[in-house]
This record gives C-alpha cells, sequence and structure tokens, in this order.
C-alpha cells in the first residue's frame, strides 16, 4: 500500500526531535523555566540586522515578478558570483560559479552529492560521532554509510582506523568540522594526512574516492582558530554548505554545493549533483533568500554568545568532574556519560530536567550532546542540576 | 566516478529551458521587444500587495529567531490550520491540519508523494498530455510512469483506454486539473466516471490505487467554471499544492501535501509521504513563506490579463486558421501543430522568432505549447508573425 522503508522514516522521528518535544510538554507543567532543554541545535541568536536590511530592500525596490520568480535550476549567477568570490578571497581556492549549485540547505546539498555520485553497492564514510541523519541522506539516496571510529583522546581522524574501513566501494569520505556533536575542528595536519592517504587509495582502486566537506558550521569556531579549506587540501572536494547556522536562517533553506574545480571531469560531476537535485524535485533553491544571501556575503550572526556558553559550560561541568571535549567550534558540548549506558544516564539527567541527547544514533554510545545555542541565563540556571546529577555518581 | 543516469538528468535540460535560454539569446541579437518567447510558465502578474505586507509584518514585527527558525518537519501547525479551515470552508471536505505536510512546491509534494507510496514494480499513469517532469519525478522515486491517452476531440479522461492501462502495479493514478499543457478542466462527471472506475479496479486487485490530485492550476479558471474537489469525490485522495501560480510565487517553493482523512490508513500513507521527504533531504519548507502564506490563505494574483491573454490568443490564432483546445484554466494554449512533425513545425515558427514548445515531452506529438503567461503587448506584436506562419500552409 505505501513504502515500508519511507513509512519507517516518517513513523520513527530522530531522537533529538522526541526529547525537544518532551522538553515543550514538561515545560506546560513545571515552567518553561524549570526545563533545561539542551536538545536541539537552533540557533538562539537573531539573523544579522543585514539579513533585515537585505529582505526590506528586496520587497520594496525589488521586482516581485523577478525576485519571487523561478531562477536557474543552479541558482542565480549573480549570487553564486558574489559567494565565489567571497570564498576566492578567503582562502584562494580558485572555485568557479559554474561549479556551485545553490540547494535548500545542507541537506539538501547532501542528499544531491549522494544520490549524483552514488552506484549501486557505493559506501560513503563518516567519522564517529556523526549527525544522525547521516544515516537517512545517504541510505536513502543509493548508498550505504559506513560509521569510522577516530582517535579516543581528541577526537581526530585515526588512518589506522580509517584504512581497515575503506576498500574498492567507497565512494566518498564525509568530513564535518567543526563537527556536530563533538565540536571538534580537525587540525591542518590531519587534514593533510586524510588527503595523502585518500589519494593513494583513489590511485590504489583506480578511481577517485571523493572527499565531501560538510559545513554548516565553518564559521562558528573559537579563539581565533583556522579552519582548513578542503578543496586547497584534496582535489576531489565537494563542499556542502548551509547558512543555517552562520547567518541563523535554519528554516529558510538555503545553503549550496561547490564542486571544485580540481575535481576529476568537474563538469559531469556537476552535471550529476544537479541532475539528482532535479529527481529529488528542487526545482530551485528559495529564491529570495538566494538574494538575501547574496547580499550578507561575508557577513555572520554575533556569535559571540556562543563562544560565551561554552566557556560558562565547560568549565563549570569538568570541574563537577564531567569529562568533556572542548569544543573548537559548533556549538554542541560532547561529554562522556557517568555510566556506561548513555541513554540511562539521559534518563537520570530528566530528573533534574536536564534534556541531554545520548550519541548513540550519532555512533558513538557513551557519550551525550549538550546544545548549547540557547540563553545563558538557562545555562546559568541548569548549573544546580548539572551539579546534582554528578553527585549521584561519586 | 558518478551516477550515470543522475548525469544525463542533469546534462539533458528541458526542451522548454532550452527554448527559453534560445530566446535570451535571440533577444541579444534582434532585441527582446521582436522575440515573442512563449516557451516558459513563470507567472507574469506579481504577486499581490497582501504577500509584500506579510513579509513586511513578519520581518518588522516578527521575532527572527521564531521567523527564520525550523518550523517541525511536517511544517508550522498554525498555518497548516488556517489553510485546511480555508479548504473546509470552499470545499467542506473536512481535511485535518494533521494530515497537511507542507513542502517546498509542488515538484517536492508529487517527490515525496511518490516516493512515500512507490513499492517495486509500481505504476503510476499520468494522463496526456503531461507536464514532462512528471517522468523524472516518478521514475527517480522508485516508480514507472505510464502515459495514457485521452479523448481526442475535448482531452477529457477516457475510461476505455485508462481501463488498458491499469493492472495491478497500477499505484496510482496523476490528475492534473486544470491541465498543464491543455488548459483542460475535467469535467465532473468524468471525475464522478473515474471514482468509480478506482474504486472497482482497487476491489478487484485487493489494494487502493490512489488519486495524486496536482493541482498547481486549481485558482486559474475562466468563465466562473467549478473545479472539482478529487478528496470530495474518490477517498484515497493525496492532493499536491503549490502557490506558485496563484500568489505568484514559483521561486520561493511553497505549496503542500494534503493527505485525505479518507484515504485508508490514512496515518500510515501521511508519516510514509513524511518520510520520504525527510529522505530526500527535506527539512522543512521555507519558514517565513509559510507563515506567509499562511497570512495570505485565500487570496491570489491578479489573475484576470491571463483571461484577456487567453481570448487574445485563442480568437485569433483560430481565426487564422490553427487547431487550438480553448483552455478552461491554467495559462497554456494548447494547439495542433500544422504539420506532422510538431519539432518541424516550431523550428519554421522560430524563423518568426515564434518561441513554442513542442508537446513530444508531454506524451502528444503533433503538438505545441503556447505559454501565455506573458504581457498583452508581446502577444500583439506577436500575432503578424502566427499569421505569417499560419500562410506558409495555406
Amino acid at each position: 500500500m505505501y513504502s515500508e522503508q519511507m513509512y519507517e522514516l516518517g513513523s520513527k522521528s530522530s531522537m533529538i526531535r522526541e526529547i525537544f518535544e518532551y522538553g515543550k510538554q514538561r515545560a506546560a507543567v513545571v515552567g518553561p523555566e524549570n526545563v533545561f532543554d539542551f536538545s536541539i541545535g537552533n540557533p538562539s541568536v537573531p539573523a544579522p540586522d543585514t539579513v533585515k536590511k537585505a529582505i526590506e530592500e528586496l520587497v520594496l525596490e525589488g521586482d516581485p515578478v523577478l525576485l519571487h520568480g523561478y531562477t536557474s535550476a543552479a541558482g542565480d549567477m549573480g549570487v553564486r558570483k558574489a559567494i565565489a568570490d567571497n570564498i576566492n578571497e578567503r582562502y584562494q581556492a580558485g572555485v568557479k560559479p559554474e561549479l556551485m549549485y545553490m540547494t535548500a540547505g545542507a541537506a539538501a546539498a547532501l542528499c544531491s552529492v549522494i544520490r549524483g555520485l552514488a552506484c549501486p553497492g557505493d559506501e560513503f564514510i563518516a567519522f564517529v560521532p556523526f549527525f544522525p541523519e547521516y544515516t537517512v541522506f545517504v541510505n536513502s539516496n543509493g548508498g550505504k554509510l559506513v560509521s569510522v571510529g577516530v582517535r579516543e583522546k581528541d577526537f581526530q581522524i585515526d588512518l589506522d582506523i580509517l584504512a581497515a574501513a575503506v576498500n574498492e566501494h567507497t565512494k566518498a569520505i564525509i568530513v564535518n568540522s567543526p563537527n556536530n556533536p563533538s565540536g571538534v575542528v580537525y587540525k591542518e595536519e590531519t587534514i593533510q594526512a586524510l588527503a595523502k592517504f585518500m589519494k593513494e587509495k583513489s590511485a590504489e582502486y583506480g578511481h577517485p574516492i571523493y572527499l565531501i566537506a560538510d559545513e554548516p558550521y565553518r564559521e562558528l569556531v573559537y579563539d581565533g582558530l583556522e579552519v582548513p579549506y578542503l578543496p586547497n587540501y584534496y582535489d576531489n572536494t565537494l563542499v556542502c554548505y548551509s547558512y543555517s547556522k552562520s547567518l541563523s536562517l535554519p528554516g529558510e533553506r538555503i545553503g549550496y554545493v561547490l564542486v571544485s574545480p580540481k575535481v576529476e571531469d568537474a563538469q559531469k560531476v556537476y552535471a550529476a549533483v544537479c541532475g539528482a537535485g532535479r529527481g529529488l524535485g528542487y526545482v530551485c533553491a528559495p529564491s529570495m533568500f538566494q538574494f538575501v544571501v547574496g547580499k550578507c556575503v561575508g557577513q555572520t550572526s554575533d556569535i559571540s554568545i556562543y563562544k560565551y556558553n561554552r566557556d560558562l559550560l565547560y568549565d563549570n561541568l569538568t570541574s563537577y568532574g564531567f569529562e568533556c571535549v572542548k569544543p573548537d567550534g559548533a556549538f554542541y558540548l560532547f561529554m562522556k556519560a557517568s555510566e556506561a549506558d548513555a541513554v540511562a544516564f539521559c534518563e537520570r539527567a530528566k530528573k533534574y530536567d536536564l534534556l541531554l541527547v545520548p550519541c548513540d544514533s550519532f555512533g558513538c554510545p557513551g557519550y551525550v550532546r549538550i546544545s548549547y545555542c540557547v540563553q545563558p541565563d538557562m545555562i546559568k540556571r541548569s548549573l544546580a542540576a548539572f551539579e546534582k546529577l554528578a553527585a549521584e555518581y561519586k
């Protein structure tokens, strides 16, 4: 009567969504100020004023037929030029607007890339911990997700562990840096070693192994850290970008796929990605927000609050004895559960109305994700609860 | 290296797009006023002022974090309620917001429905002439498109022709009324007969055959014609709607899937459609335009110009001896080519800078589509060219 596989996807909502819904119900009972919801990654800072100004200008001065009309399927060329120019200024990457495909956010970008690249039997590698929807995006679009462990002490990539997972079916390796949920940024030497390894393996198997750079958190880094721009380290790289976090526009669904000009047969790979987007029903990325991001190139929301939140949480939680990875970027704190079963740990945290996400579905049992894109006051109010939770394990 | 099938989709752009691009090149040579481009279905009337007002209100008064934030995956419940209430007022259909899924336009709606319903070997039927992207949407999402002829004198559905195509693999029948490209609205008695037939066949094969109502042109009808609301005629109906034409917002990608509450196992079918959307990478429909359409429920652009265009074209072209179907709705004139080969006919029309679309890819060789969502002045300037074209066949 209908597709069982799609019914499964539609009826089993993600763990994160479930906890988020529970938080809303709980807030109705004990009051929102007494629920400490660290579940969801919805930016807590507003879009910058330049976004508001851009919308006003476009609506007041723009021709509505053009503003709300179809752009070319790959996106407005003027917008693509503006974005490509900014990337080339920042990273000297020589990217081309002709190889840029505007998409409805990073999810659409990833699905288009995976569907565009996937041939029967192809495997796509993701390093743990990874965003659980990767499993959905890969397995629903012709690929098979292969989960690969990392170096536990710092969550950097371990080439020995990777080598054991790579084979002739490996089509691509997904790199998400800054990482959701660990907050880790892969170091330049890590990326250099990964690139060397992938080049060797591509030669060994006689076909390119693509690097898929999933970069919604690129702009969210702390302490002046530099995030290596992957097309500058590895030729066969496709970048998936989203403005959801950098401009606080997650609901507007706007981002892009960028095929590096150094990709082998770049034009054909680009056509395959655009063709996949066409088959998935993406006619064009939302037109007005294409023009908005085009006018806001190089801008970000005021992300200073995330650094404040990171320090507030990290310093206090570690002082209570919790074992945390210090985030280099993004807005997640990755913490070791105080017992082997992270789900049981999160259940215990619920007693104090602390809503944390167990990372089993992120490929990392025994850990939890604490999303700190929240109001600092909530973090302050939550600290006593974290302290009580820690005491339970003393 | 990449998916050949997706490369095909990405490298072979649609015939319509090709003609549209040719028109732009040609305009650069002979001047835009001398090119009569009837190729593309991009609304020529602006969105109504209420859309502009809604955007301004939302941006000026709304909370940007909520306005641009993720809505629930199925869409904002307030918006869904507003839309469902309006549908129930107009059609007494008893539809439920809980069975409504906001999508990035009709393309996303169709792909989600097809992917959600399709099981291996399933066939989806479309009546000729049909929007060529149906072939892409169905064949890329787990189904097989089956093209079915209609009654040539009036392009209404012919149950005898349909009966020959229906079998145990038939999962759904797509009905697009008003029709792109014929402009035909299926009469109430046609729909009643179709519903009776589908009910019998569902019983015969022991599983529901779904009716997929693709309705982007519902609001664009002339001469006070009523378009039957299909959920009121057939229980197992899913409606795919878009605001692209009714509110002139094609680039914004906003529409919905509505699962009729009378669908067998409606909740499960709805979950399968939402699950398919999740697998296709649709996180949520663009949030701000969800709120915009919620505020503009029941409104349309000023579509009176389309009626003026229809009469201007139909009356003149028939007077030149062209054989045309008089459109009941939408903004396309479906015309018989003056020679057997519509592609050759369109090439000949090009001599006069008349850009028409041959309907071979619409499943109707020998016909052309004339898109009259254009400025009336262009139609007036084009008439002499049409007259010369007609003279060639005298």
